[in-house]
């Protein structure tokens, strides 16, 4: 790519842009726009803003990750997660409600946005990866729980808080006899609305003959029904009059544009969440990208996905709104709907910039109770028990990660619950790669093959070890090395060559480089020799380099055939020739090292 | 081993204890016991307490690791590093001379010994791992360094503090002026004396036809000549009345047994220094326990290692010590005079014991430089700057980690710069194994070898796509993987098949099975098929327990020559009967992901 438009990715799209392109992008804004505008209310309150605020982080957002972002069809905006980190993070420095609090959350969208772009610029977009994929389905699982719960209050018309489930839990069992009828008939109809078009409607339509992919544009547009059919009810009857909490006014226009003070303290408490929020919503944002972009056989950039987002984010800290990322949903929608460059996002930016401009009045009688219901049934699809018995399946430390995620995510809040998965799964790897699979191994009588001992009637030579190790050799299983050869060799004292075999082992870090001088001058003293065979190319470039060949006295092999027939070629030949050892090798006494 | 001499390792030595071994075990002990009363006296005022309680650390502390310890020759007791850590944290929680300092280096060594005991039979010595040897080389050195310049104050005569050097620095600039001659004198003259005996001696005592191991025992008794030759002459010469500082008086006797009082604040807050202490005692205790077993082929239990420490700490915790660990030197001239077993621990124990009763007013007029003098000579030995040039020679990433460790231990002290050594170290290990060697493969014309297209002239087929993986798949690296075959099938339309060829991948986790779903999924939608060849027996039997076949539609081959015989028949029968491709596959385009 040329310098500007590597930096500029849209311009390699606005370049090639054609007449033809255009009613595809404007279409799919469309529906994106009716999509995005319920959305963007509800997701606001959910963070604990006025719901107008959700309309601004859709605008200039969207403008900054088109200009920016690698994907040619994701879609940004306020998603549920995000929004509730957002919540959890700001009501730690304001109060819900206060000028302060909006300021506060306009701050971390702004601080967001600059770390992202920052990590982006620095290339270290693969500190993502440290969130394994279990910890985010534990954490997003967990997290549209304590969501769900933290919207009950609006279905039942009560006041509540808390973010974790514990702390909502105690709080709503304080007052649910205190539930408004009318909230509560309008939520709960919301609710079963929503679900039936979700899981019914679909099916229905399809059996009448409707085209698949409009079937699916029309049960995405279920939340718009179920707004506009609420706000008639609420409007006609005077509802609002009878306790149903409704949106209200909500201020015409778009703030002006605007640098966030800069405010030392605030920033310094804001940086952690900032951080957390960047990385859960990059890794949410990334995977939709790739996944629509490999359908179209096109690629996308990680590290220019991370300053897209992180536009996205200064644009929303410019323009009073909120933290934003690549939505799962909404993406797959533009993609369906047919979007082909990301002007469609432009073009919905428009659409929400006129709505907010001009058609706030019409959300007045917009009762709170239909929101949190769109977000309930939202959320509650990301919850995948699937997904934990599959894990579980698969491997159990992997569901101890999620495990992890989940419990803290509810008990004790969502940053806790995602430091908690990264530090568990991380710590497992270290524990899992600590301990490596290896194998003592003979020959395959007739072949040149070498096998595991104990799981193969195989010829051993009585003096010389071979051990194949089946892991990178680095500071944290060296002294598994260390432990497992010294066993070996004290147990069997007729030991006269030790081979490690290491067809393997892709990197010797400087840790396992001494270990293994170590281990050759403890096994010169005991009167024993270490050889290596099958050492990888790059591996042994840098032994090479290194002082090792002066402590190994013994050989590097290119072949473990070539160190058997070197070190033992007595029984080679036998092996060789097909003879199978007397008593079989598994026969023998052994410590427990050959796992 | 039978289940009670499992847990208390001295009854297998004992059982077979022969008459023979005692003269053996008494000269050793009485060897180590001449070099450790010095020692004990000078480390401990190292650690800012009163030098007798350098003696306390030397007796019962010896009798528990004979006890619980699983090396035979190990001498413990206090260590400079060890005894520099103490004073960092002991002088955080207390004011340095006041009898809290005493009672929490006594509570630092009960806590400590707690924690081994309980991470040695939870079977955690794995933990201790995670410190990478350049990171314990660095801490080792730069603590080697930081320890001198805080004796500078001993040989200067003058008061300064501080546990980083910058801080150490400062306060001994402003009162080098006030330097008290005297002292100087007898504080250089010792350094001067201990270099030439531990450099020229050896040699010349060879030189004049001494047998090399006694030689090395004299040698190493060259601080007790010091401390003798001083102490005789400052008794003479009244040399304290002109203002030497002096040991003085010393309590005869040694402290009543007595459980150190439960202070949960204040264990609390010596808690995070326990562990370090513990587990930097451990790796370094170990690792000698280790090279001197291996010597006579026997081994080691690092678990049982843990209990042994542990014991010995709660040992000085409870007899007015401070925390203790393995050490080198110590332990080294108990094997080479010729210690059979932990026996010889308990004899040095009972010495050191009569010391603390009968003979310390023989250390009345002990100069505090000579002390010092003993101190810097010993720990400047350990700073390594050889093996710092190794590490940068070997590997940058290694070496990043080094000079993190030594850069915070300087300037921010020994906790800072440990944790920062082993932060860095994991995190340069995770990106390490997040960016995978992968390499596009071709068959080498005329065998059944498939090779790194960019390293060898091999033959590829133009629509199957073979990319091999040296590393274990897992959270981090899946994005990775998911980029590179997302960017050479975005750029080679013609490919049809993608074959992950795996010999060198030890694990799949769960994120990375999902990945490899995520992948499979995307090729399908662009018209390709995934497979796997060369999988390992153990990564194949999880996969088949996992979903992961419902998604693949493609194979798996037990060999990448099998996959290539059933992808591209034509191509495949070409190479074997030797054909070389017309145009070479490097000279083809593609993307920079071969690396």
């Amino acid at each position: 790519m040329p310098p500007v438009s590597r930096f500029l990715p849209c311009l390699s799209w606005l370049k090639v842009y054609r007449r033809d392109d255009f009613p595809a992008d404007l279409l799919a804004s469309i529906i994106v726009t009716i999509m995005l505008i319920p959305q963007s209310l509800a997701y606001a309150m959910l963070a604990g803003l006025p719901p107008q605020v959700g309309l601004y982080a859709s605008v200039l957002p969207l403008v900054g990750y088109a200009l920016f972002g690698s994907s040619r069809t994701l879609a940004v905006g306020p998603v549920a997660v995000v929004s509730l980190m957002t919540a959890a993070a700001v009501s730690q420095v304001a109060v819900p409600g206060s000028p302060d609090y909006l300021a506060a959350a306009v701050a971390l969208a702004f601080l967001s946005g600059l770390f992202l772009v920052l990590i982006g610029i620095a290339r270290l977009g693969f500190l993502a990866n440290l969130l394994s994929h279990p910890v985010i389905n534990g954490f997003i699982g967990a997290s549209a729980i304590v969501i769900a719960a933290s919207q009950l209050k609006h279905i039942l018309g009560i006041d509540a808080d808390g973010h974790s489930l514990l702390a909502l839990g105690r709080s709503l069992a304080g007052q649910v006899t205190a539930a408004h009828l009318p909230t509560l008939i309008i939520g709960t109809a919301s609710i079963v609305f929503l679900f039936w078009v979700r899981k019914q409607l679909k099916p229905r339509l399809i059996t009448a003959g409707m085209n698949a992919r409009l079937a699916d544009v029309l049960v995405k547009a279920g939340p718009v029904a179920a707004v506009i059919v609420a706000t008639a009810a609420v409007g006609l009857f005077a509802l609002a009059a009878d306790g149903v909490r409704i949106v209200g006014d909500i201020p015409q226009g778009l703030p002006p544009l605007t640098l966030p003070p800069v405010d030392a303290p605030l920033w310094a408490d804001l940086l952690p969440a900032a951080i957390l929020i960047s990385v859960v919503g990059f890794v949410e944002s990334v995977s939709v990208a790739q996944s629509l972009a490999a359908k179209r056989r096109q690629s996308i950039d990680p590290n220019q996905e991370l300053v897209g987002l992180g536009a996205a984010n200064i644009a929303s800290g410019v323009s009073g709104g909120y933290p934003v990322t690549g939505g799962f949903a909404r993406s797959v929608v533009n993609f369906d709907a047919g979007a082909r460059t990301p002007l469609a996002g432009v073009l919905t930016a428009g659409m929400i910039a006129l709505t907010a401009v001009f058609l706030t009045p019409l959300f007045f009688h917009l009762p709170n109770a239909v929101l949190a219901a769109t977000i309930i049934v939202a959320v509650l699809s990301l919850v995948d028990l699937g997904a934990m018995k599959r894990t579980w399946d698969y491997s159990k430390s992997d569901f101890a990660a999620m495990a992890a995620t989940i419990l803290l995510v509810l008990t004790a809040g969502v940053e806790a619950g995602i430091i908690a998965g990264m530090i568990v799964s991380i710590a497992l790897y270290l524990w899992r790669t600590s301990r490596p699979h290896m194998a003592v191994v003979g020959q395959v009588a007739g072949t040149e093959h070498f096998r595991n001992v104990d799981r193969h009637a195989v010829v051993e030579s009585p003096t010389v070890l071979t051990i194949r190790v089946d892991e990178s050799l680095y500071f944290a299983n060296t002294r598994y090395l260390e432990d497992a050869i010294g066993r070996q060799v004290a147990a069997r004292p007729e030991i006269r060559h030790v081979v490690l075999m290491c067809p393997a082992v892709n990197f010797i870090d400087a840790s396992a480089l001494e270990s293994l001088e170590m281990i050759a001058d403890r096994l010169k003293a005991a009167g024993t020799t270490l050889h290596l065979s099958e050492i990888k190319g790059p591996v042994m470039d840098r032994l090479k380099r290194s002082p090792f060949f002066d402590h190994v006295d013994g050989e590097v092999f290119l072949t473990q055939h070539d160190a058997m027939a070197a070190l033992d070629p007595e029984t080679t030949a036998q092996a060789d020739a097909g003879q199978r050892p007397k008593t079989p090798a598994a026969a023998r006494a052994r410590p427990e090292a050959a796992e």
